[in-house]
C-alpha cells in the first residue's frame, strides 16, 4: 500500500507510522527535523509542510502521488470559556482540524478503493464547558466529512471517521497533560488500523 | 421585553422583527439603509454593523444593552463540490455562521432568564453532496452551542437551537431560489417565536 500519514510527528501519527513501516510510507508534519528523523528510522519519505496553507498542501499531496491510505492525525486542543474565547482561538482551532482536513481531501490522489481517515470526537466528551471552540472544530469536521463522503464515494474512495477516547499524547500538553485512563498511543493506533482496514470499510469507527 | 434581532434585514430576521414590534426592539444588519427603513417602520433602534468584526460586534451589543431575547438570524448559503471548495468559501461560511454567533454570545448582556436563539440545520438535509462547507458551518455552530449552553446556564441564560426546514428567503438566491415547499418566512417566524418563548425554554426546537 501507498500510505500517507499527516501529523506524523504527533503522538498518534507517529504510532500509526510505526505500525505501517512495511508499506510505501510518506510522512508529513510541520516540524521538519523530527519528521526527517522519523522518516529515516522507518524508511519512509518525509514531506514537510503546513497543511493550513493551500499551496503547501497541494505541493505535498502531489509529491505523495496516488494513495491507498491517508491518515489525517492533525489537530490541536485548547480550553477557554466562551466569554474569553478570542477570534484567533476559534479560527485557529477550525484551521487546525477542518481546513487541514479539507486541503488534504481536496488535493489527495486517492486510488479507487482508497481510504481517507479523519479523527472526530465523541460529542458527550467534548461538548462541555470550556471546550466550545474545540467542540465546534470537531463538529465542523464530522459534518463536513458526512457531506464529502457522499461525493467521494462516486470516485470509489472511502472516507472514514474515527472517534477515539482520550489518547495520551502531546495534544494534551496545553491542558496540563492527558486525562486519567487515556489510551497509550500505540494501543490507539493498533485499534485504529485494525478498524479502518476492515472489509468492508466502515464509515464511522468508534474505538 | 428588550429584544435584539441580528440579521434583521434578511428574510427570516425581518419576519421575526415584524412579529416583535410591540417590544423594545433593536435591529442589526450589515446593510444600513434598509436597516434604518425597517427600524423606522417598526419603531425600533437600528444598530448597523458587521458581526464578523469583533470590535463592531462588541460596540453594537453594548449599545443594545441588557436583553431578554436575542435572535441570531444570520448566515449565508453556498454550494460547491469539495474539490472546488476554496479556502475562502470554507472560511467565509464558518465566519458567517459560527463567528457571528460567537461574537454575539461573547458580547451580549443577557438578563437572568434571557434567551439567545440560533439557527442550526437538520443534518440529513445539509450533509449532502455539494454542501460540505455549509454542513461544516452548521455542524460547528450546533456543537459550539451545546458546549456554550452549559456555561451560560450558570448565568441563568438559555441557549436555544432552532432547526427549520427550508424557508423561502434571499438566503437561497445564490442557489437559484428556494426549494419547493419552502416555508414562507412569516410562517417560519411565527413558529420560531411560539417555540422559543415557551415555558420552560426548550434547548432544541425542531420546526
Amino acid at each position: 500500500m501507498r500510505v500517507l500519514v499527516l501529523g506524523a510527528t504527533g503522538g498518534l501519527g507517529s504510532a500509526l507510522a510505526h505500525l505501517l513501516r512495511e508499506h510505501t510510507l510518506f510522512l508529513s508534519g510541520r516540524r521538519s527535523l523530527p519528521l526527517r528523523e522519523l522518516a529515516e528510522a522507518l524508511g519512509g519519505t518525509p514531506l514537510p509542510g503546513d497543511l493550513t496553507d493551500a499551496i503547501e498542501a497541494k505541493a505535498l499531496l502531489e509529491e505523495a502521488g496516488p494513495l491507498d491510505l491517508l491518515l489525517h492525525a492533525v489537530g490541536v486542543a485548547g480550553r477557554a470559556p466562551v466569554r474569553e474565547t478570542s477570534r484567533e482561538l476559534l479560527e485557529g482551532m477550525l484551521s487546525a482540524h477542518l481546513l487541514t482536513a479539507h486541503h488534504a481531501l481536496r488535493y489527495a490522489r486517492l486510488q479507487q478503493g482508497g481510504r481517507a481517515v479523519f479523527f472526530g470526537a465523541y460529542p458527550t466528551y467534548v461538548r462541555v464547558p470550556g471546550f466550545a471552540a474545540y467542540a465546534a472544530a470537531k463538529g465542523a469536521l464530522e459534518a463536513y466529512l458526512e457531506a464529502a463522503r457522499k461525493e467521494l464515494r462516486r470516485e470509489g474512495v472511502h472516507l472514514i471517521l474515527v472517534r477515539l477516547p482520550a489518547v495520551a499524547t502531546g495534544l494534551w500538553a496545553p491542558l496540563g497533560g492527558p486525562p486519567k485512563g487515556a489510551l497509550p498511543p500505540e494501543e490507539a493506533a493498533r485499534k485504529v488500523l485494525e478498524g479502518v482496514l476492515a472489509e468492508p470499510p466502515p464509515e464511522v469507527l468508534e474505538v
